[in-house]
This record gives structure tokens, C-alpha cells and sequence, in this order.
């Protein structure tokens, strides 16, 4: 659980980090100061907090390109590479004020009708393992970004993409936990498309999923665009389980663990959340490049900073051991049914949500 | 074009078809008669013919299986073992009145407004053709299944699964081309998502968009089911453009024509049909599978016959000659930017319409 008994937040750019970190730095150099005795060769402290804000500042405002010239990996994996590919070509092309805004979903005024819309694309490998599998995650990922957005998830799209062999029995055991997972959210799935392509074009089967949502007419605004100093941060439970789980699955590493994917749909979580405190800002489902993703683009989109308290954060243990054996950090691990919540007061409120008793076992 | 000088129709259900077919066979049993003067081994006409729409009747009834055990490429063609596939595990498993229309979109009412959602996935390969790429024919392709189910195109998402290694120059190229479509057609591309493949784990380059568009209060009712007796049947324009152009550009064949594309978006002559004549019972675009798949649809969601007069539809020189040396039929190639309509009414109205024109040069 992401608030401890007495609502210590997980982290949250507070009115004093700033403060904080500047009295941190001066103590520092004080110490560096009395060891070397040695002050005229560096600039006041003030001056280099300012430096270094200014170097980050201007990185921010640089115009984004991609300096590959063929697509890597990295451009999949939801950190900085991704984040640029999107910007430079994307956002660039495509530029409109609702691509924008490059939150989970866009929201679009239809009709007198106030919506979201998003779409993911799956491509997991194995796409079965221990938790679930592609069906399940294709349309709990989809609910999520469309209940993050302040939507009630209504309808799914779902785009296959299949390899030439791949096994009915398996296509129909994924269909089927689809259709199960779209019970469980309260979401139809209403219109569909099969590609086939030739063995060897594909891993087996990819979905693409895209969802419509209704936002209703009193719902508030949110984006981690609204995050202020000040806000605490929470995150819903455990991190990491899903990607340990599918790296484990793989089973291209001699690791064994109890692990299990965190596959599940957010809306009820999102609804109770929203039903017990107007004051979220803005709402994220942690899934490619972890909840430390989500930070960064709440403090790059805000223009604020934010402070984590790393021990605050539950890892079971289990993640936290296989991610030492593969030199990652479970800050920067996928999960799959995880809501990380910027809310504009001390979480002690939230305890009273639902978010309290998802103890991390 | 498909509509003659005279008015004549490219192919219809019309009323006296089954007196036609009856008469045809009549002749035909009179002169096997005459031949043979062998009379009474066969069963009376009538009663053959009867025989006939019984066993087409039993089959058209039958519940689909998928008889393969693993996927296959005509699973995705578009045909008759796609049709299986969507009515054995997808219609099957996901069972809802909304999927079950099997429309090119859903329909749905949300927060007071009529719309329509549909999803494409393009695995088009070679990704760039003569006349267009897989960046406009994704546009265009979900901006037509949203127009042929009367809604006015809005929105798009746009999905991609790179192969590790694409050239981020192409992918530029098909970004900008998507854009120029959707600026066409008038819609935006508004949410989006990527993931990057292992190399060979892609063809390149898939694209996924889903759409939402509106669809008018006043709006007709569309649907294949809706087509009855006596209603006429129009093709916009030349068939098989697309997919002859595909097959040559594949360079496998030894084959050279001055040929391209037809991808287009249809929402304009949608809209001018729809204003022109209160008497449009459906709508299509030929994609997948071509003209004949969906007058298969039209005779099995209707329960109708339907009446071809193939020498009245349009079919490119070079289209039939390299139809002709691949041994296929242009009837069942793939089109996109071809509106099927069916209409209620003499097409003579239609050539007001705009669809009056559309010569095939």
C-alpha cells in the first residue's frame, strides 16, 4: 500500500522541497568547505542551485529529434527514447490541440456528448503467463487509460494481428479471457478486425485495442499538466510485478519466484477515488518504463519537482530481488493495474477511498 | 462509372430475378429434354430448383466451426474463411447486439449522441505503392468504414508496431501521409500509441487506427440486412485498382502496368449519395475480399438473391490482364475507395448525385 497508516504520502512535490533541497545542498558544501578550506574556486551556493536549474530548463525547451536513424528497441519502451520518437515525429505531424495534450486519452466534445478515446497496441511475449495473458491485459490496459482520464469506460475496439500457424485453440483461450475481462470492467467489445500475415511477421498474435469512454458533464479536469507544488503523490499498490513477471516468464533466466502479473482494471478504483475527494489533479496507470516515468512527466509537464521517498514505495520482495539479479530498478518496471494519483492534499483523506487495505503481500 | 448513360444498373436484386432464373432454367431443362428426350430420370424443374434454395438454405444455417487447427492466410483474406473465423470465435466469444450487426462500425449511443467506432489494422506490404502508402490507406480506410455506416468521420486513433531497425525516414514519410489524408478527409488524429518489435517480429511497419465519428439524429438506417427485392446495386468506380497494384508492387510477377492505388476517402460521396435520395438502404466500402464478398453479405444478412450483370461493372484494361495471367477474379480484389451501394429505387436519380462521372479511364 501506497499510504501508510499514519498518510505518509509515497512522494509529493511539496511547498518545501525546494527549501529542503537547497538547505541539503548548502549543508554540503559546508562540509566540502570545511574539509578542503578551499572556497574561492566555487560559486555560491545559490548560484549553483541556479546553474543546474537552468541547465535542466533549457534541456526541457529544447525541440526534440530523434538522432537514430533506424528504430530501436528503446523507442518501444516507454522512457526517453519513446518520449522523443513521440514528440519529433508524431506530435510534430499530427499536431493538434487534443493529440496534444498527450495524456492516456483524448478528450473530445461529440455531439453534446463529452468523451474519451485512447488505443494501445499489445505485443507481449509470452502472451501467456502466470497472472494472464494478452486478452486480458489488452483490455484492462485500454479501461485504464480511458478510467485515468476520468472516464467511464463504455466500448473496445479489438485489432488482431495474427501469425500464419498460430494455434485456433490459442486464439480462442485469448478471446475468451478478453471477453472475461471486459465482464469484470463492465465494458462491450463492439467492433473487431483479423489480419493474418505470413509466418515469421509476427510473434504469434498482437491486439490493438482502442476504447470509448463517457466523461461525465461535472467531472473534474485532469492532467499532470495541473500538478502544483505542494501535492502529494500515491501509488495503489505494489510496483513491478507485471514486468518481473513477464521477464521471468520468458524464462530465458534461471530465476524462479512466486510472481504474478498485476493485469487489472482500474474504474472501480478511479470512481471511488474520485467519490471521495474533489481534489485529484491529475490520474496515471504505471505501465511501460514503471511509476518513475509517470514522475517525470508530472515534474516536465507541471514544471514543478518531486520529491520521492524511494523506502516509502512497496516492492515485494521478490521483485525487489529479481531486479538486483537484473541490474534494474523496479521504479522502472511495467505494471499493469496500478494507479498513480496526484492529489492536491495530505492523503489521509484518500486512506478512506479504497486505497487503504491493498496491502502489498 | 457504374451507373450506364441509360441508367443501367451494375447488378440487383430485383424483383423478377427468381422469374428470370426460373425461365433460364426452364430453357435449359427444355433443351437437355429435347436432347435426350429423357424426361422422366430427372425431378420436375420447380422441384429442382427448390432443391437447390433448400440446400443453400441448410448451409447459409449452419453453425460456423473453424475447421483448421491453425490459422491460416485465407483466415485473413477477407473471404469466406475470414467470415467463418469472426462468426466461430470472435462473434461467438464476444456476443453483444452491437458486434453482431457485423456493420464496418458499431453504432452506439452515448451521453445523448449517436456514433460510430470502427477499427482497421494495415499490414500492407510493400508499405509504399503507386498512389498512396500504408499511411494513407489507414486513414482512409477507417474514415470509409465511418462514412459507409452514415456517421461523419471525427476522429482517429493511429497504433504502430515498428520492427526494430525501421528507418525512422519512412516512418516519417507515412506519418506525414496519414496527416495529408486525415487533412483530406477532415478528421483528426488525435491519441496514439507504438511499440517497437524484435527485428523479424514485424513486416516493417503495422498501423492500427480506430475511428469515432457522428452520426446525424436524422440519420437513414443503414445495414446489408435492410436490402430487399428489387433494389439496385452501385459500384463507384473501377474494381480491383488497389489490389492489382499491391500484387505488381510486390515485383514477384513478371508484371508491368501503369497503375495505382484507388485510395481515397469516400465521406464526400457519401454525403452527396445521402442527400441525393432518401433510398439508400447500405452502404460499404470494397476492401478485403473485394465487390463479390459483399454481395455475398448483402444475399446472406438479407436473405435475398443477388442478380450480376458483370459486364456492367468497370474493370480496367490493365486490371482484367493481370487478373487474367494471376487467374483471379477482379470481383473478389481488393478496393479502397469504392462505395457499394444499395438503393431502394431505379439508379437513375443517382447520376445526380455525383457518382454520375466517376468515369473509369
Amino acid at each position: 500500500m501506497s499510504v501508510g497508516e499514519d498518510g505518509t504520502p509515497v512522494g509529493g512535490g511539496r511547498a518545501g522541497w525546494v527549501a529542503e533541497a537547497l538547505r541539503e545542498h548548502e549543508e554540503q558544501d559546508e562540509r566540502e568547505r570545511h574539509d578542503h578550506a578551499d572556497v574561492g574556486r566555487r560559486p555560491l551556493p545559490a548560484d549553483r542551485e541556479q546553474q543546474v536549474l537552468d541547465r535542466i530548463d533549457r534541456a526541457r525547451r529544447r525541440r526534440p529529434k530523434v538522432r537514430e536513424e533506424r528504430i530501436t528497441m528503446s523507442h518501444g519502451a516507454g522512457g526517453k527514447a519513446t518520449q522523443t520518437l513521440i514528440e519529433a515525429v508524431f506530435l510534430d505531424t499530427f499536431r493538434n490541440p487534443r493529440l496534444e495534450q498527450l495524456e492516456d486519452a483524448a478528450r473530445l466534445d461529440i455531439g453534446g456528448a463529452r468523451l474519451a478515446f485512447t488505443t494501445d497496441s499489445y505485443v507481449v511475449s509470452p502472451l501467456f503467463f502466470p497472472g494472464g495473458d494478452i486478452g486480458d491485459l489488452a483490455v484492462n490496459g485500454t479501461v485504464n487509460d480511458l478510467s485515468v482520464s476520468g472516464a467511464t469506460p463504455l466500448y473496445l475496439s479489438a485489432g488482431f494481428i495474427l501469425e500464419e500457424g498460430f494455434p485456433v485453440a490459442d486464439l480462442i483461450r485469448i478471446t475468451e479471457s478478453m471477453q472475461a475481462a471486459a465482464a469484470v470492467a463492465g465494458v462491450q467489445i463492439v467492433t473487431g478486425d483479423t489480419k493474418v500475415v505470413e509466418k515469421g511477421k509476427a510473434d504469434g498474435c498482437y491486439i490493438n485495442t482502442a476504447g470509448v469512454g463517457l466523461i461525465a458533464q461535472d467531472a473534474p479536469e485532469l492532467g499532470v499538466a495541473l500538478a502544483r507544488p505542494g501535492d502529494a503523490i500515491i501509488v495503489s499498490g505494489c510496483i513491478g510485478d507485471h514486468g518481473v513477471t513477464i521477464m521471468l516468464a520468458r524464462g530465458e533466466l534461471d530465476i524462479e519466484a512466486d510472481l504474478q502479473s498485476d493485469t487489472a482494471p482500474l474504474n472501480d478504483l478511479v470512481r471511488s477515488l474520485l467519490a471521495a475527494t474533489g481534489g485529484v489533479r491529475a490520474l496515471r496507470d504505471a505501465t511501460r518504463g514503471g511509476v518513475a516515468t509517470i514522475l517525470n512527466e508530472i515534474a516536465k509537464s507541471a514544471d514543478v519537482g518531486v520529491l520521492v521517498r524511494e523506502d516509502a514505495i512497496p516492492v515485494r520482495t521478490e521483485v525487489r530481488g529479481a531486479s538486483e539479479l537484473l541490474g534494474i530498478d523496479p521504479m522502472y518496471v511495467a505494471c499493469e493495474g496500478r494507479l498513480v494519483a496526484v492529489v492536491d492534499e495530505t492523503p489521509r483523506l484518500l486512506v478512506q477511498s479504497g486505497l487503504a487495505g491493498r496491502a502489498c503481500g
